[in-house]
């Protein structure tokens, strides 16, 4: 025993030893997820339908390495670039993978010398920050971005992002939602007419940011303590913030004693109204509101600025178990692609980013919650066998039906038992089953059973395959 | 004029100065790239066809994140580990970004205990190589998988995967194609009895693995010279690697004296008979070779290995500028899952990966070349106005359009000309024009114009979505 007890313990030291130090790990990285067969079902609906709703308003697409440069993220996203994922210095060019879409796309434009474009770009990005996975944050995730650059009609392109938002948002059936929308230069405006010194708009805009998860009057303390604005300068602030509406919200600060004699607030007042009357046109102002409290995080931003958040779910159990923030938002950013070329000639943009991850765990927790079976594979048909030694006649009708274009497979064994074969066609989904035997084979015929109905028919070898699209084409 | 000239320098100094030092670049990362709308129309034809053959054949699919633990990929590439790109270290875990996705499919097997899977993975994967562009070689590159695991009957999921090679290449009409095969334990076994020392046949391997790049002469020099193998072991073994050929090959060499009593090779040899007799019931063994020169870099292989070459290009012009390499490879790889279980728990794998990059450098030249206009939005309608002052009705119905599902746009004017209107379907292929104006709207009807053909037709307002989409369906 003791001779045992040593050979463990010698094992246990070579597996584990040196306090794990040499242990191997089998995970992914903190704050990344693999995605499995059902999984990627399930993301595949949610992209399918945002790439159609991109292709419905005319988008292009365009895709941009994973890494870039690590001086083109410089200095683009304020606070956040500490989260940025730089890569080794291996000799050669310093890189960073990509924090978000937009500032390559800015990139690309200035590189590329392009004026004008409509293009939607859905891949990954990276940021180095707590990843609240149950939430559906993570460190790698993906975004599905929608942008219009070009010098164009105010407010007509940034009227058809917040279209694209109202449409993707009710296709995927998320249950009810809001899109907050502002702008930078009411922010600005107000902040001018509230007595904020120039060189605290960005930081006094950070603090408004918080407003969705704490109250104001933490906020204020924050304004007040740790960025020294005057308490009376914050107060005004507070009356601002808490306003939020339609049309009638817009004329009334064009009305507004302090903020009407603002020219920047003037100008944001003034396209607000303009955008809420195509919003209008679209029929969509009932899930739109003019907040003031909306300030976004990012320093690019320069005009129109929205968000959009799911107000509460229709299953009172999903509520529960995933609380989910924003997801979409996006805004003008007209400076952006001046900061990339070298005469500094500048490009309006506006766009919009859908928070797919936010989706995807809300759809995914609902898809497990009504116990919906997801089929991972579009297989129609299983080449199967009743008797032994068929291995080659199966193989031989399986490839004629790959070549006409059907979906098939076969079983990897030599001998597979029918029942085995036809409980993998349960497990998986596949409609219909060939059988091959001694019978048909000399008959000249397949037998095709329909696995729901366990009904079988005859099918003559030449028809086959279209007596297999008629039985699996969708309705 | 001095003056003048000292500001210049200055300013030179600011923008170029120390050496170009704080010069911005405007660039992609070394090896990496862009892609355009148009290249991406061209992308996602391929990509269609990959994933349509996979899908055919019944296959899940799985996505994994960008990069791994760096341990994960650590003593799985042999030589090639030097090309890893490794991520800073930022306090937490050492990652890298992965550099095929047949090491994060074993780590995804093996972490979730999977012994049975079909999958495919389409991603990008990462080699600090020495990028080659024009002959379609990056550093950031697409790989299209497709992977069979679990405990099956022997080689007909091997036989599976060079049928789908076999699929792919065909379908995307590249040419004529030739798929060498072998296998590692024929490889070994030749080694073997050509009297290679057991602790060289890896290297030794990746000398042979170079006979497709250089003569035969030049890696004899290198095995004798570099790798100290003796004159008579490179001789033999130059006897074997020059031969290829089919079923007849694999016959004669199950009787070869020698080999015949080699067991790895004898095993090797009498799967490689069964596979061929699998492809000829797939009806393909007249595009495969039995090659005996195939080695394949990886170490990871145990059993078939195989590699798709193009043979020559259709248009001589095209073959002049683009010279590509393999565009396909794969094999069996049964110990891998095992490297990463706790009990070294074997799960046997065989898949294919297709080279994308390669393959989209061919088609691109050969659009380029043959001046075919690529549309790069699928947009239907263009929704126009003769007269001033309509914007508003445009937006109504470019609105109404998009709720019905018709892909539409208008553009970003108050009062566009309807020249420029026409252009634009012209410049960007929108087949058909939806024209408001004061007279159509005091009727009810839309005028629809046909971009090709100039014919105009008046639509009444309620089935215009209906007449767009019968005129837009595709034959």
């Amino acid at each position: 025993v003791a001779k045992e007890v040593a050979k463990l313990l010698e094992l246990k030291a070579q597996l584990g030893g040196d306090e794990g130090k040499h242990k191997f790990v089998l995970k992914t990285p903190k704050g990344t997820r693999d995605y499995s067969p059902k999984q990627m079902a399930i993301r595949e609906r949610v992209f399918n339908a945002i790439v159609a709703c991109f292709k419905r308003h005319g988008a292009e697409v365009i895709d941009t390495p994973v890494f870039e440069l690590k001086e083109t993220l410089t200095g683009k996203y304020g606070e956040d670039s500490k989260l940025i994922y730089d890569l080794k210095d291996q000799g050669g060019e310093l890189l960073s993978l990509r924090y978000d879409l937009t500032v390559p796309f800015a990139r690309y434009l200035a590189m590329n010398k392009i004026t004008n474009i409509k293009r939607y770009h859905i891949a990954k990005v990276y940021r180095r920050d707590n990843p609240a996975m149950t939430r559906g944050r993570y460190r790698e995730f993906y975004q599905c971005d929608f942008d219009i650059a070009g010098q164009f009609d105010p407010m007509i392109p940034d009227a058809e992002c917040l279209k694209i938002v109202h449409e993707i948002l009710s296709d995927l059936q998320l249950g009810d939602f809001l899109v907050k929308v502002n702008d930078r230069r009411i922010l600005d405006g107000m902040f001018a007419v509230c007595g904020v010194p120039d060189s605290k708009f960005r930081t006094i805009c950070s603090s408004v940011d918080k407003l969705d998860k704490m109250p104001w009057e933490e906020v204020r303390s924050e304004m007040v303590g740790e960025k020294g604005l005057s308490p009376e300068a914050a107060d005004r602030i507070g009356e601002y913030v808490q306003l939020h509406g339609g049309l009638d919200l817009i004329e009334r600060l064009l009305q507004d004693p302090k903020l009407s004699q603002n020219k920047l607030a003037k100008e944001g007042l003034g396209d607000m109204k303009l955008l809420f009357e195509y919003l209008t046109l679209f029929g969509i102002t009932g899930k739109i509101s003019f907040d003031l409290s909306l300030a976004r995080g990012l320093d690019y931003y320069t005009g129109v600025i929205f968000e959009a958040v799911l107000l509460q779910q229709e299953n009172a159990h999903v509520e529960e178990s995933v609380s989910v923030g924003s997801v979409a938002g996006g805004g003008r950013y007209d400076g952006l692609v001046g900061m990339f070329d070298p005469k500094g000639r500048k490009v309006p943009c506006v766009g919009v980013s859908i928070g797919i991850e936010r989706i995807f765990s809300i759809l995914e927790q609902r898809v497990e919650a009504s116990e919906e079976k997801i089929r991972t594979t579009e297989t129609q048909v299983l080449v199967a066998s009743a008797q032994k030694k068929l291995l080659e006649e199966r193989l031989k009708l399986v490839s004629e039906l790959w070549d006409a274009g059907i979906k098939a497979e076969v079983l990897y064994k030599k001998n597979p038992k029918l029942l085995n074969q036809l409980q993998y066609c349960e497990e998986t989904g596949i409609p219909l089953v060939a059988i091959v035997g001694e019978q048909e084979l000399k008959d000249g015929v397949v037998k095709l059973r329909v696995v729901a109905t366990r009904e079988e028919v005859n099918v003559g070898r030449e028809s086959l395959v279209e007596e297999i699209r008629m039985r699996t084409s969708r309705p």
